[in-house]
């Protein structure tokens, strides 16, 4: 069965065993005769892949109803099979989504590592540091890298942790994150077994 | 009495009675004949104010030991007065600093309203929203505009509460950020008021 989770830049597959992307300028998806089931949030290639059969689109099967009208499919998929916790997606962006008792409860967007790096260094060049996810954010700090390596992480992780939920770290910074959630398990396959846990509830209408 | 706190972009002068602002690029220090106290974050308009002597710079009766070496002299004069707070100068960044018993205990930064939206709409054409100040941040949110709001605003907030202290905002942005800090006490004048402060400690030096 082979699966894929498309974004922006990339395709990234998962055929039971190994991951692996394609780039988005330069894949063909009708290169691939096999059946295809996808998510995705490139509108571009969304277009594409109508005219393509064996390409299946999951987001069909979620009842969107439970989330909102503007929410990232990507999002909706890394919570589809969390029943009660925090899941932290940190990616260009980072999502922070609640889910409570198997209810969706909400959540909000942070900038991604690289993009907020680029923040501090355009407010000053002073600034142009990269972030030290190991700084102590037990006590204020006393240097610019640690100032805005907090600024970034400290504010997150105070917002996070008043959930007092579980943790579950996913997408490309997960590691680096989890220096800071020293908690949180890290999933990084939180999409693609959403993916599985949706055909398989939904065995009957994709045969 | 004239007071200026230079910046990056202008010169902020207050005559005692009200404040205006000059153009770093197109105001000529010179043309001042009077006794000018100024503090400067601007490194070439400090070049030049030296050899100008009705300037007089304020910065060399600050302690530094109290702070740290790359601290912005402006981030200094904002809580030199605070015996004990915490103080919010919101402006391109915003600076966040503690002062307990009348000791600095350190502070942060996080970017500033207009960078920050800015930060989101490079991300994704789709979070090209401005921040909402009156979202509500007792709840999860449920649509775009507030994800980012929310993402921007309660992650700080719950890290400044954290402190609980006495909370004094500054700077440009003070009133947007009232909407959030609602306990705050707003007091535009904290830099020009730790400038007079500083005088009046340094009188026999100064006459």
């Amino acid at each position: 069965m082979l699966l894929c989770d498309i974004g922006n830049t990339s395709y990234h597959f998962f055929d039971g065993n190994s991951e692996y992307k394609k780039d988005v300028k330069s894949f063909n998806p009708a290169t691939i005769k096999e059946k295809v089931y996808f998510i995705c949030v490139n509108k571009n290639v969304h277009v594409k892949l109508k005219s393509l059969q064996n390409w299946i689109d999951l987001s069909v099967f979620i009842n969107k109803n439970e989330y909102y009208q503007t929410m990232g499919i990507d999002r909706i998929f890394a919570i589809e099979s969390v029943s009660n916790g925090i899941v932290i997606d940190a990616g260009s962006a980072v999502t922070i989504d609640v889910v409570q008792k198997e209810k969706y409860m909400g959540g909000f967007i942070y900038p991604g590592r690289e993009a907020m790096q680029k923040t501090y260094t355009n407010i000053s060049s002073a600034l142009s540091y990269s972030f030290n996810f190991e700084c102590d954010l037990d006590i204020m700090p006393k240097n610019s890298q640690d100032a805005i390596s907090y600024g970034y992480l400290k504010t997150l992780y105070c917002e996070v942790m008043s959930h007092n939920l579980p943790i579950i770290l996913t997408g490309g910074d997960a590691l680096e994150f989890k220096k800071v959630f020293t908690d949180a398990k890290i999933d990084t396959a939180l999409i693609f077994n959403s993916m599985k846990k949706i055909i398989k509830e939904n065995e009957d209408k994709l045969c």
